[in-house]
């Protein structure tokens, strides 16, 4: 592992028995928080996506706004947001996922893409894999091409990275816990 | 107003009539879609705070998580979260603010920040100024210091501005509505 992925491991915190007995909740804010790490996160996704002709990051609320936002910067790209039921302004579309209680929507503006749109789908962190499926979907679904989605930390064990793989989505991780 | 903040104050969407009828609303997502906007945007809070060692960006969630992690990839510094209540894993402090109908609470961890910090609160939109007087209250009560508040919009009749003069706050604004 590059010295500066391995920064980028290094600074995410670990909080056990969170949000339930068992469970070791990967923790990015100081990973935020410490400015050398938080650049090397960025300067990694823009190593990999410059030249690359991405237009928008689509960014999930509300963690990936953090890397989508800074990353955009960096890439000279816009972002469009991807965001819980009403909490666009607009007129949007969704998308639906199950969660493991349940199911949750995914929105964006109605008018936010076209065809024209090569986009990269960033999340913090990738778990099961179900919010990141229904962004593609959503993507998809306004004409535009979705080039891979991108993470800070993958969960190995909760099996996301095998269910992008089977739905032929590209997906590109910092790190693996 | 410089040619760059036109462009910001420009690509800001309105919306009549939401949340309610007679209302605005100020609409950031085609700034935040617009490559050109968005950069210079953020290289106007650059041009402001680079050489004020800022360490830390308290961003509010949720869309100042967006200004705020950009703006700290720009600036070398770290970004430190202002949650609503629940979203943060570790132990954090808090503080309540008044809304129209009811309340509500800004969470930051409670080890985020020490006296040598030096911090810029950005948020996405300055209305009344309730959610950033509590920000900038949450920040002092963990012994950092609030060099000044930052917003890419502010709306000039509901008097943020002025309660933050008589608040003693500093504040810088992109552009007025």
């Amino acid at each position: 592992m590059e010295a500066s992925l391995k920064e980028v491991k290094d600074s995410i915190g670990a909080i056990p028995d969170y949000p339930k007995p068992g469970i070791i909740f990967r923790d990015i804010t100081p990973l935020l928080q410490n400015p050398s790490a938080f650049k090397s996160s960025i300067e990694a996704f823009k190593k990999r996506y410059q030249g690359e002709r991405i237009t928008q990051i689509a960014a999930i609320e509300a963690r990936g706004f953090l890397f989508g936002a800074a990353l955009a910067y960096a890439l000279d790209c816009g972002v469009t947001l991807l965001r819980k039921p009403g909490k666009l302004p607009g007129k949007t579309v969704c998308q639906s996922y199950e969660l493991e209680y349940g199911s949750d929507e995914l929105h964006i503006h109605e008018n936010a893409l076209s065809a024209n749109d090569n986009v990269l789908i960033i999340d913090d962190l990738l778990a099961t894999g179900g919010t990141v499926l229904a962004a593609e979907k959503l993507i998809r679904s306004t004409g535009a091409s979705v080039k891979e989605v991108a993470f800070v930390v993958s969960l190995t064990e909760l099996g996301g990275e095998d269910k992008l793989r089977q739905a032929g989505i590209a997906c590109y991780t910092l790190c693996q816990f």
